[in-house]
């Protein structure tokens, strides 16, 4: 199959399923669940556990309701994180916080972890391992959401440590959605741990070009403004690799940017810095070397090279933005 | 076993438990979890659960686990109730919100959560059933913390709409929590739902009594002050009862009394009230209606009538303030 023909028929599974149920009481609870489930977002998640699952089996319908489990802890994620990080939009419309406050975010939120795991228990009788898998990796994304937020206020943050963050934060969902698709696919040991390793490696390129392309994007490539990780100090791989390779004077140029007001002349400045000390190519450096790394994972499962045609795809598809 | 000896091997348990885990990184994700769980507090509910386990079975150790995810399910809707109703104090000391602040309150709450599944998840291989009841629980609890914020801004609340929003709200977690021990100690169906009904029962009582003696208990009986759900309007069983029994000019009078000063002279203007209704007669019977049905749960579960003393207890301690 096509992954378009599979993306629409996901999308029409979930639309019905979020269509059809949650229309009880209390409304106030359920509405805000059916705002955001609603909403046609990119489904990569479920996309890349359904594509796992159909490098071994075809009936990929009968891995919908994991799959729907995956986006609905994604979906959740973010109606927490819009509370914690005070944001009004999403995806260009009114967060679930903004729209419906506080309390119901919080609430929503909750009963969405909740159903994750309702949507989960007709596949665990048959496959047990899934359960660890998804509440380990919900335990990391809470821990890279909180290490985001400890970032904010740390003086010294290492290259370590933020890729560690971007990991637990992006990647190990993308990881667990594959390989919970080869899962339910019965694959081997190894071809989990590849599908798995292949969803980290995309996640960590993915998040290196995010940086990139808010950094040195023309606003039409990157589809917003551009510069708001400079304008908000944001302590990007860009930002933590420039004061790495700083010498003093660059390091005290580079505190007296962070101190200007939010405007153009910040962000131009700090440019000039990243241009002295080749962050740029750094930056690209190593998202190759991840989007490289996904690639030896795909090359290493062990099934018909043409059957990995559409997982091959996302990976480009996904990191396109810059080569 | 005594029920003083279960209680202190239990918190034992749980005290070993967040001393040993929980030391790791992020801290600040992890500290406010230690704070909660490490508070000695009744542990009501996981004490259910191994009294009802101990029905059937003498090794209450192996469902320590299971309790404990039950006793954490507590605390973490404690966490985000308390960020919900702006709550700055829980037993007496500041609650995890005031402590903690806002996005540590929710994002510690949301790992609570899922740390629950990582504790039921060892119990499942054999007893799934449990997912589906502690999912469907946690499902409804927050379902009734949303019903009671949604009565806060309702004006036509009916007594049966009440007695949902607290069965919703705290007893179906009691009835968890004695079911989930009971499918651990292999009770039939029948007794399980014995069990569950038994902590149904129980909890409407409960409430109901802390309902009279927010208004008529002394403040050395009910441990503090007394009125509070009268000063702010709170619905009440005696509120609604009053309502509902209410001729126009009574109807008149109370709606008067809720806009009075926030003080004891609206206190007793509304006891007053309750008097001429015979309200407080009205919840004491519902109330006992609730504990007799409880005891005839207790009563129709097909164990040597010795095992069932400690329940027996429980059911009089949780109740006894009044008669």
């Amino acid at each position: 199959m096509e992954i378009s023909e599979i993306q629409a028929e996901l999308e029409q599974y979930i639309q019905y399923y979020y269509q059809q149920n949650f229309n009880n009481r209390p409304q106030s609870l359920y509405e805000p669940l059916q705002y955001i489930m609603l909403q046609k977002g990119k489904r990569i998640r479920p996309l890349l556990c359904i594509l796992a699952f159909n490098l071994y089996r075809d009936d990929i319908s009968s891995a919908f309701g994991a799959a729907n489990a995956i986006e609905l802890f994604h979906n959740f994620s973010l109606v927490h994180d819009d509370v914690m990080d005070d944001a009004f939009l999403r995806r260009g419309k009114p967060s679930v916080f903004a729209k419906y406050g506080l309390n119901n975010s919080i609430l929503s939120g909750d009963v969405m972890l909740v159903y994750c795991y309702q949507l989960l228990a007709p596949y665990l009788v048959n496959k047990p391992a899934i359960l660890q898998v998804f509440t380990k990796t919900a335990i990391e994304v809470c821990e890279g959401q909180q290490f985001d937020m400890d970032f904010e206020e740390t003086e010294n943050v290492g290259i370590d440590d933020y890729l560690q963050m971007i990991k637990l934060k992006t990647s190990v969902l993308l990881g667990a959605s594959l390989k919970i698709g080869g899962i339910l696919g019965n694959a081997n040991n190894k071809d989990l741990e590849n599908l798995y390793n292949f969803g980290i490696n995309i996640g960590l390129a993915f998040q290196l070009m995010d940086d990139w392309l808010d950094a040195f994007a023309s606003p039409e490539m990157f589809g917003k403004a551009v510069g708001g990780d400079i304008i908000n100090n944001k302590k990007t791989f860009l930002h933590l690799k420039s004061m790495e390779l700083a010498n003093d004077s660059q390091k005290d140029k580079i505190s007296q940017i962070t101190q200007m007001p939010k405007d153009n002349k910040k962000v131009n400045a700090m440019l000039e810095i990243y241009k002295e000390l080749g962050v740029e190519e750094e930056n690209k450096k190593l998202m190759r070397k991840y989007h490289l790394a996904a690639l030896e994972n795909l090359k290493a499962i062990n099934v018909d090279e043409k059957k990995k045609h559409n997982l091959t795809i996302i990976a480009e598809t996904l990191l396109k933005r810059i080569k």
